[in-house]
């Protein structure tokens, strides 16, 4: 029995460790890469070399940031700097962005506390949190929202945060609704989120 | 709002060229990319660029070969050389191997027919299968299996091989055999297969 050369064997062994790839989308992915003329291998070994070197967590927020500087949040002047934003990830931070709804400045935590798993506070990015809450010569954080997952780890998480920062007079600790998705028929919304939205239910008059 | 960094966004543009990755997928292979102190990226560009330098068609066959050379089939002595499989893509041959059912050599036409998309026959690696079925000082080829796919594409490009190769004095022009799948249910046969494994049953005593 033959197999694969070598060189695009270890290609598809590469390309399993993506999210969602099994051995099968890797050997379709690899055999596209490899089709006659096509000059995707070298544009995509290009891309992927110059988010390497250029690419890393801004030393203020921990976001994605290029060539060792401040990511364009950060260094956005018409931020509200009043306001900090507590995710998880970096794709958070673009969620958010484009729905338009906040305008202050973001912490990326880079996970969530899973102490199973080994992600303990050490493991986050969590210690340059608290410094830049209250700086001398820069604005005054007043809010600080917790903008994390619902499930045990985000809500294990924020816990840990608001106990973290309850020291801070004047800081108000928040955290975004959860209810019944906006434009979302009553029959998809799962037990649990329904429960919580009929606890939490405004009145209307 | 704020979009991912530039260069992040071409990794993202470059990652949805490769089959069944959209826009969500190509986001979340980048963003896994560049977890923090993860070498995915570098191992995944020199993987991309030793296939890119290294891999090219064997110039008998037309499968995957390294550095230029024949390819492992093609240059292994051991293989039955009377018989040439006549395959689609490289995965084709793959497929074939990993059942163990044959040991003769291929013939990697690196597509099927289709005037409709301008793939014609200058277009596929048929030039080279005629001189390959009687050359001097070589085994002479007896037996051709055009091995293609059983739709509309697979079924012209037989016919048209089959046509190109019907000059030849000696030589046997054959298929795989269709019919119902080994170790499946009929009720998962669809109703051409079955039609076609009814016309085509054989006597058991």
């Amino acid at each position: 029995m033959t197999e694969y050369p070598d060189s695009v064997r270890r290609l598809m062994a590469v390309l399993k460790e993506l999210p969602s790839i099994g051995s099968r989308s890797a050997e379709r992915m690899a055999l596209q890469l490899l089709r006659t003329g096509s000059s995707l291998p070298e544009a995509l070994a290009a891309a992927l070399l110059e988010v390497s070197s250029r690419i890393g967590p801004c030393p203020e927020c921990g976001h994605l940031a290029e060539d060792g500087g401040l990511c364009q949040i950060c260094s956005d002047p018409r931020r509200d700097r009043t306001r900090i934003c507590v995710v998880d990830s970096p794709s958070d931070v673009i969620t958010i962005e484009r729905s338009s709804s906040y305008h202050g400045l973001y912490h990326v935590l880079g996970g969530t506390l899973s102490p199973l798993d080994g992600i303990g506070p050490d493991e986050l990015n969590l210690a340059r949190l608290v410094p830049r809450l209250d700086r001398p010569g820069d604005a005054k954080v007043t809010e600080v929202i917790l903008a994390l997952g619902t499930d045990v780890r985000g809500e294990t998480t924020a816990l840990y945060i608001s106990q973290l920062l309850s020291q801070n007079e004047g800081l108000t600790i928040t955290r975004p609704a959860t209810g019944i998705a906006v434009g979302g028929s009553l029959e998809f919304a799962d037990a649990p989120t329904l429960a919580h939205a009929f606890l939490e239910r405004k009145a209307v008059r």
